[in-house]
């Protein structure tokens, strides 16, 4: 890919996308996240069910709540964390304190319904598709999975609904770029381990 | 969305794209595989981990003895349904029969390492840009999951590594559009059951 072959304009912007922690304060306008929404909705499902319910939040006094409850699961969090996982935190700066849940100008809480068929898979295809077009929009997110907060009931969310991810929204204030590894590590053709041959031209 | 707002280039792919279940023979450009999977590769995963396997099938007889398989854990799935699911499955034409597992001119499998962190997260992420990269190269696909099939010893894939999923990939000779829930009954804002005010303009 990097050497032989074009990309379009969805893998420019796939290969353009980064994990954004801190957010300008500036406001974001509504149609985006409009679209945002519309992308996750838009995506298939197991049996077309649609397991997903979004909350989007913008009230400060809302994002406070939340933002105080994540960071009290985050401490719980990083006392049990394994030491690999641990390491791994502080080599990318990541604590408990999660300024972003405040920063962001819009916070998308992600729900599944538990007991609908593949509800997992279905709401992280959803997801996928959204931070897509985060960043289409020009905007930056993260996949923030606070283990262990106790959201619904700030939310008013009913018990069959499963927080599965927040994603902050806003005009990124810094970025993170992070390797990935190489095709031939990652791809095998008709068994594994045998290399996969890329083809070369457009 | 449908009314104010106008739509981008990803999210008119996102809106034209349908689950595709039967194919032309006809072959595919081994760059657009090779793209499709550069879409998977690249998408974010828990601690950046990239917990994932993709093998690529373009050999007939893996083709064959995955259809052989996964037929026979279909008709297991199919006798043991809900009398929901298989009606919705009636209604959609969905049998035990797997016949785009050998029409379509490739298969990709999609396996990840069960003891990763946010494993299956990461994997339905990746496949949802997949999805997408195959909706851009004009192609079809559909995101199957035969509940029970066992696949790894086919393709001597390691037993830390679990299939998420199979994406058949080709031209399509059919499609199946679906709809999706409206917006105003799936985004909610600051509170469950608020309703979300999509704004205006472009």
């Amino acid at each position: 890919m990097e050497r032989n072959i074009t990309d379009g304009a969805l893998l420019r912007l796939i290969r353009g996308r980064r994990s954004v922690r801190r957010f300008e304060g500036s406001p974001v306008p509504r149609q985006a996240i409009t679209r945002i929404l519309e992308a996750g909705r838009l995506a298939p499902s197991g049996s077309n069910r649609q397991p997903w319910c979004y909350i989007v939040i913008d009230d400060p006094a809302v994002k406070q709540a939340f933002r105080t409850e994540c960071e009290w699961a985050e401490g719980v969090f990083h006392r049990n964390a394994s030491v690999e996982l641990t390491a791994w935190m502080k080599a990318h700066g990541i604590t408990p304190q999660k300024p972003f849940l405040e920063e962001a100008p819009y916070l998308i809480a992600m729900f599944y319904k538990m007991r609908e068929p593949y509800a997992v898979p279905s709401v992280w295809i959803s997801i996928g598709f959204m931070l897509l077009q985060v960043e289409e929009e020009g905007l930056g997110t993260l996949t923030y999975t606070p283990a262990g907060a106790r959201l619904n009931t700030i939310l008013s969310v009913p018990a069959q609904f499963q927080l599965a991810a927040i994603l902050p929204i806003g005009i990124p204030a810094d970025h993170q770029r992070q390797n990935r590894r190489a095709l031939s590590e990652t791809v095998f053709t008709n068994q594994f381990g045998r290399p996969f041959e890329e083809g070369s031209g457009p």
